[in-house]
């Protein structure tokens, strides 16, 4: 794909940014600026192409869960992972505490929503949490070459501050067993992992990384085996994208990510990674724009899984 | 009633005390001793009969919460405190949380369940938590007489240590904005307030105190309004005895407080306070021995509201 | 109490009818006459008074729940039907069919819910559905003296061909054994009952009849039993106000059952039966002028069970 | 893929026709053989390998409703379908009642739950009833040459007889505005598209024609578009299996739809259409031994869309 085309793209969906409001569950999140727009694209062959905004920092929110995911399924194997949290896609919105209690086995429904999240992060192996989030950010590093790639500490404190929705699944998952751990520190790592500072270039190449089977230059990235690869754009596919997940699935059809700070890290096996920011997001919590330019760049070059 | 018809009642309904089990959800509550069974009534007259272990210490547990009821209706006034709890009767189990997160408001349904009682807690005045656990302990013992009536420190800690489904209910009212003061002191009092011990004569002298429209002998008793009471013994009717408060309304027909620890509270409004202990309980949270001893009572005194 | 008072308290809330609206969930209930208002009460006496338009007729709609309970209680005893339905207040709106399922049992909670209701008549004893409905019509005519307390065949109608809501609480019940005769009798049993004309002196007598335990004139309704009438007034208290019970048992405190029609029945214990109609109803389907006139006679005559 | 390759995994997978149990929720499901077992593969170059019992013919239960979709959106196009219907997978159990209350638009969350699926079916264009299911067995007999599709009377009766949690699930949404057609006619329509009789031969030419894009011999079948092909295999990935379908996308990763009688079709894109037969089903609905063998040939033939 040529620069001037990705561009076309970006400029024919720069309308949708007036559409749906910043996410202001935390108030540093509001603060951000709402015409922001950008797109990166990482290619198998080492091409990185960029449009937009694309040097402007913002919060990974969201698409943190599924590093989290990475690193609990290298630290612990999927059975261990999955007798935690569930597999299946959940209709309901990400922060739902009453479906946990409904559900038998109060477990929570998979990784991608709040309370699988805070549980996944749980597990994540370290003596303190600051070990654990400095693992997070090495493993960051090493895939994006990004030496930015560390905490907003302005979006960690509103988050910490303001979460006592996640304190409320948290506990309630202390309560039934799922989370075994201190429950604080399972929630500071959460905090801090949703408050990590990225570009539309680092999702890209987090995605080309995905893309790649999980294939990176250091040596290090060789443990993030295959199936692992295959678990987590499993999830993302079928949950990635909050209670719109199956809605993408059919108009974009690739494994996608989002978050509520607008990003949207999506993978196109083998092929490629795309980084998306735009900041406006929907009742649902995904990036308006981002969508809509995610479902031009799968339509026009054929990305849908089951496109023909 | 003579002592030797509540002898008889009592005996009549040992029996029970094999059904059920003890409160295991906090530790030091299935230390008690099953074969605990002990009647009090205190009647209009003055007069006070005790049959079976009625010397026995027991904690409150959510007996507590219509004393705290009482408290935050006199700090706040009635108005105040239905525009944060409802008045509703549930048939949810007391301690849902998905019931919480259902309701448009997000309001709990009534002060009797865990999350009313914890934001009615949250409610009372003082300058710090020492401070309004005092407040409800000299109430107390204005009433009871009882300087007994205090903390069961071993219960307290197995409470605060064990409250995670608590901690999540409060935390969720905090994300809503149920609760506005501090969460972890709305927690202690809270769990304090289920810690206070008491004597099945305490219970019935509150009851007693009820049933006289909020009249006692000490002088600051006085502020507890005819329509305080009126409140509080509507609520204890319609949802006193957890989701068996409706059964318990047909068969029995009196208001009633009942606790995890196996004490109830029963009040025939210008009669008589019954104070009941039995340890075993059911499903719902109720004394099994405890209901069979009250709907004896009610049915051989007549007095169930509608009875002819 | 002498009219004039009454016409007092009528006039005192006439302002309310302009607040709520006409039930509209059948079309011919949206034809009725927002400013209707009319009082009742039969005194124990036999001293009637009716102020406002009480000779208007008006359909039962819920307030036939109660009929239902009474006939079903006659032919099977408490233990059999509140096998098939339960005793607990619910907290959700009156068709909910969510509660249905999320419940064990899947037994509606209660007689005067939508669902327990359509139960309770499916038990209701006789050969067809003729037979059943007019062994309910000479009920309520020996109560109330008026041959006119008939179908309203045109609401019947309505009903029938927009009650799909209704129909799938049944089946659904049906599917779980709940009701174990033919659906679609229970129903068209169900529609008709909820269709019969009354006059708020109707209403009146049968709270009258109420309040005196099941005692009236005719030598047949004998076969009302003390008990059965606790077990009606009981539930009439924790329930017969739809989800708005536990706040009118608060602050009126009588029990009474309404109907979305705009009538209401309260009984007060041996002192009278009251019978009200004002169409315009709240979102929880109580008349709204009628609940402010409730309320006002229950403070006024100090009908409250808790007052002093 | 060679015979005696699909017979290896055919037998190492016989083990499992002991766990779970035969369909009971109609009484002539529960007739079944339990050591059924029986594999086709339909290949993209014509050719088709069948092993163990592919002879015996089952009724297509909810596979059926892929091809109401198929249908639907041919008669009305994705917008109108999908605005009848939502995309979402839902972690429910397929015949919740509850789910359908609890969403604000009272929309299924997908065509393949029941409540979606007959809504679907009720949108099938046709003169009659006869009309709607002959046009679907026309076109099923187009695709799979099989003149024995036709519908299985025993099980049709059955279905009918016994569907009132699916009569309870359409009057709901009748009463929703959901289904606008004659509801008893949805669900006649209904209960014979889940009764046509299969062959596991059947099901893999219909996996073939759906791997390829829509493309089959008839010249009538060139009107389903890739488009609608594309919107049945994404639905397929997310929902198709149930409340485990997440699962499946992990373990298995293609598009693929069972049936309560132990049917499975599954679709490798471009490659291969298969169907499998074995009665015994998991808690979740799903054929135990089926899952098993499919994820047996999806490892070895390296299927799943993220496999390396």
């Amino acid at each position: 794909m040529k620069r001037d085309e990705l561009e076309e793209i970006l400029e024919a969906n720069r309308y949708y940014i007036r559409g749906g409001k910043l996410a202001n569950y935390i108030p540093e999140l509001a603060n951000a600026n709402p015409n922001t727009l950008g797109i990166t694209i990482a290619y198998s062959n080492g091409e990185i192409i960029s449009v937009g905004n694309c040097e402007e920092m913002f919060t990974i929110q969201s698409i943190s869960k599924i590093i989290s995911l990475i690193m609990a399924l290298q630290d612990h194997g999927h059975e261990k992972v999955f007798s935690i949290v569930g597999m299946e896609s959940s209709g309901e919105p990400f922060n739902s505490v009453s479906e946990l209690e409904t559900k038998e086995s109060h477990k929570p429904l998979n990784p991608l929503i709040n309370a699988g999240a805070i549980a996944v992060a749980s597990m994540i192996k370290g003596q303190n949490v600051n070990e654990r989030f400095s693992k997070v950010c090495q493993f960051l590093y090493r895939i994006t070459g990004n030496e930015n790639v560390t905490l907003n500490r302005r979006v960690y404190e509103s988050e910490r501050e303001t979460g006592d929705r996640n304190r409320s699944l948290a506990y309630f998952m202390k309560s039934t067993g799922v989370i075994k751990s201190d429950v604080e520190e399972a929630l500071d790592l959460y905090f801090r992992l949703c408050s990590i500072s990225v570009t539309c270039s680092d999702l890209a190449k987090i995605g080309l990384f995905l893309a790649m089977g999980g294939i990176g230059q250091g040596s290090q990235l060789k443990k993030v085996s295959p199936e692992i690869v295959q678990f987590v754009l499993s999830i993302m596919l079928t949950a990635g994208m909050y209670n719109q997940s199956g809605e993408c699935m059919m108009k974009i059809g690739v494994p996608a990510k989002s978050g509520v700070s607008g990003g949207i890290l999506a993978v196109a096996p083998n092929q490629m990674g795309i980084g998306i920011i735009g900041p406006s997001i929907n009742d649902k919590g995904n990036s308006i724009a981002g969508l809509k330019i995610l479902e031009d760049i799968s339509r026009r070059y054929k990305l849908h899984l089951f496109s023909k």
